[in-house]
C-alpha cells in the first residue's frame, strides 16, 4: 500500500529502523482494518529494511485479511505475551532496531516500558506528526468514502424535514432519522444526533428532548454518519411555518457567512482567513457576539481531526484537506441558526460534499 | 471524599508523594465529574501531605463544582500550558515530589516525558492496580446507580417484548426500545443494542438488521443503559409463537446453567467455580461445544471491567463485586439462547440487579 510506503520512506529519510503504530484510527488508516481492540494489542509494524506486519487478536485475523491486508498478519491469544510475538516477528526479519518510532501522544507508559525492556539500547522517537500530516491530506479513495458519508447525511436531513409535524417531539424526529440511517446500512452515527427546536436552537450543545415542535420554530439538525470508517457532519436549520422577520434576518446572515467562507477556500489561504471571512459577515450584521465558536474542524476517520479552523491558525490550506465550515448565530431571545457543510480543498478551489439546499426551507 | 482518602492512605503506606489520575473513568470515580476531555488535560492530583486538586478545561469548572467537587479546582485554557499550571499548583503546596504515581496503562508517553521534564529527579510508579482494586468493590452509592441502571434495562426488555409482532424487523424493535429509553432520560446505551431473531441468535456478536421476525423465532435482546455514569447489561431470549421441543430444551438448559451460577455466588468462591457451575450444566446436557465464551465480566463505570469470570480465574469473590452472569448456547442449526443478569456479591450470597423474568416468555 502507498501509505505504508510513505512511512517507509519517512523511516529511511530519518534513520529510523522500525515504526510501531498502535492507535486504532491509524492502524485502520495504514491497513484498512478497522477495530477497537480495547486492552489487546493491535499494531502495524513498518520497517526501513524489511516487509511490514500487523499483529492482531487471533480471532480477528480473518477480518484483517478481508480488509485487504496482504502482508504478514500475526495473531495472538489472551494467554500469549503479545510483545514476545512482536519481538520474534522483528527478529525473524533479521532486525535489531536501534531507533524506533511510536505514537508518543497515544502509546501508554506501560507499553513503552515493555518495549524498552525488549530493546534496552534503542532510542524512541515520535511518529505522531508524520501520521497527522498524512491524514491531513485525503487521497481519492478516502474522498470517495467522505462523499458517500456526506450523501447519507444529506439524506438524513431530508428525512428529518419530512418528519416535521405539529406536536412531534425532537426525540421522535431524531429516532426516525437514525432508524432510516440504520436501514441504509449505517451502523454508527459519527456523534450524538442533534435535533433542537424553538429557543433550544440557541444552545450550541443542546440536548434533544421531549419538547414538541410548534409552528414558528426553527429546527436545527446537526448529524453525521460513519461510512466505511469515514465521517460526515452536517448542520441545517429549517423553519416550521413562517418565521419572523428577525429570524429570517439571522438565517440569511449565517447563510451569507457560510457561503463567504466556502467561496474563500483554495490552496494557500490561511485557516484564520476562512474564519474571518465568515465572522466579518456576522459581525457586520451586528451579531458578532453570538458567533461563539471556531469556524470548523477537520474531518476524516475521526469526526474532529486536523486542521482546526480558528481565528489564530495561520496554517495554509492544501489540496486534499477536508473540514467543516459551520458558522452560527445563537441569540438566546430569538433563535439559533447554524449552517454546516463538509468541504474539500481542490487544486484551484473547493468541492462541497454536503449538498442539501441552503435556501431557507419553510415546512408548512 | 472517602475514595480520595483511600488513595492518600495508599500514598502514605507506599512512600509516594503525589498521584496524578488522568483517565476519564477514574477522574469520575474519584471526583464525581464525568467528562471526556479528548486531548485536553483533566486530572485529579492527590498528595500524601497536602490537599488534592482537580485540573480541568476552564469552561468546565462550573460542572466540576456541580458534580460535588469541594477541593481546589484549577482551570486551564487552550492557550495555556496546562502542565505548567499543574506544576505551579503542586509547588504552591510546598511539595517537590520525589515519587509520583501515575496510571501507567493509560498515560501517554508524551505526557510522561513532560512530567519527567518537570520532575527530572522523581521516580514514577503505577497506580493502576490500586485503582482497579478499588473499583472492583462497589460502595452503596455506586450500587444505587447500578440498581437503577438495571431497572431501566429490565424495562427496555419489557418494551422489546411489547413491540414484537409479525413482520416487524429487528431494527424496528431496536429503535422502539432506544426511543423509549431516551424518553426515560437515558442519554446513552452502555453498548450497541442487540436485537436478533431466528437463526441470527446463534451468533454471539450478530448485527441487527432488516430481517422480519416470524412465528417460531427466538428473539434475543442484549442491551444496557448508562445511568449517572454506571452501566447495566442484560440479555433475555424470548419466543415469538410456540418454540420447538429442542428450542425449549436449549432454553431450559441455559436457564438452569444461569441459575446454577447465580446460586453459587458468595464471598470466597472463585471466579472459575462460577464459570464451571454454569458450564457443567450445559456440558451435561450435551451442548458444551456451543457455549463458546466466558461466563461474564465486571460491570460499573465501564461496561467491561474487573473481575473477569472465566474458567481459569482463581480470584476469590468479595462482597461488593458486581458482574454479569451470561451463559449461552449457540447452535447454528437450531437457535441461540443467552440469559444474562447483573449481580452483586453480598456478605452471605448474591443480590440480582436485573429482574426481568427468566421463565420462557412466549409472545403470541
Amino acid at each position: 500500500m502507498e501509505k505504508l510506503q510513505e512511512i517507509r520512506t519517512y523511516l529511511e529519510e530519518n534513520g529510523i529502523d522500525a515504526a510501531l503504530v498502535t492507535t486504532p484510527d491509524n492502524v485502520f488508516y495504514l491497513s484498512g482494518f478497522n477495530s477497537e481492540p480495547h486492552e489487546r494489542l493491535l499494531a502495524v509494524a513498518v520497517f526501513r529494511d524489511a516487509d511490514p506486519f500487523i499483529i492482531a487478536p487471533k480471532m480477528e485475523l480473518p477480518d484483517v485479511k478481508a480488509a485487504g491486508w496482504t502482508d504478514e498478519a500475526v495473531g495472538h491469544e489472551d494467554t500469549d505475551d503479545a510483545w514476545m510475538i512482536v519481538e520474534r516477528a522483528i527478529r525473524g526479519r533479521g532486525i535489531t532496531p536501534s531507533r524506533i518510532a511510536i505514537e508518543k501522544s497515544h502509546m501508554s507508559v506501560e507499553r513503552y516500558e515493555r518495549l524498552k525492556e525488549l530493546y534496552p539500547d534503542a532510542a524512541f522517537t515520535g511518529l505522531d506528526s508524520k501520521l497527522n500530516a498524512m491524514r491531513n491530506i485525503k487521497d481519492e479513495a478516502e474522498l470517495e468514502k467522505l462523499r458517500k458519508a456526506a450523501e447519507l447525511a444529506d439524506y438524513a436531513i431530508e428525512v428529518g424535514c419530512r418528519e416535521i409535524a405539529e406536536g412531534k417531539t425532537e426525540l421522535e424526529i431524531l429516532t426516525a432519522i437514525e432508524f432510516e440511517m440504520k436501514k441504509k446500512g449505517v451502523s454508527h452515527m459519527s456523534f450524538d444526533t442533534m435535533v433542537l427546536s424553538g429557543k433550544k436552537t440557541a444552545s450550541p450543545h443542546g440536548t434533544p428532548g421531549d419538547r414538541k415542535i410548534q409552528k414558528g420554530d426553527f429546527i436545527l439538525f446537526d448529524l453525521g454518519v460513519v461510512w466505511e470508517g469515514y465521517c460526515s457532519d452536517i448542520t441545517r436549520t429549517v423553519a416550521f411555518g413562517e418565521p419572523t422577520e428577525e429570524m429570517r434576518n439571522i438565517y440569511e446572515t449565517v447563510k451569507r457567512a457560510e457561503e463567504a467562507a466556502v467561496a474563500a477556500v483554495k490552496p494557500g489561504v490561511r485557516a484564520m482567513d476562512l474564519d474571518k471571512a465568515a465572522r466579518d459577515v456576522i459581525t457586520d450584521a451586528g451579531y458578532g457576539e453570538y458567533f461563539t465558536h471556531r469556524l470548523g474542524h477537520g474531518l476524516g476517520i475521526s469526526v474532529h481531526e486536523f486542521p482546526s479552523l480558528h481565528g489564530s491558525n495561520e496554517m495554509e490550506l492544501q489540496e486534499g484537506m477536508v473540514f467543516t465550515i459551520e458558522p452560527g448565530i445563537y441569540h438566546p431571545d430569538i433563535t439559533g441558526v447554524r449552517i454546516e457543510d463538509d468541504v474539500v480543498v481542490t487544486a484551484d478551489g473547493v468541492e462541497v460534499l454536503t449538498k442539501f439546499p441552503k435556501e431557507l426551507q419553510i415546512i408548512k
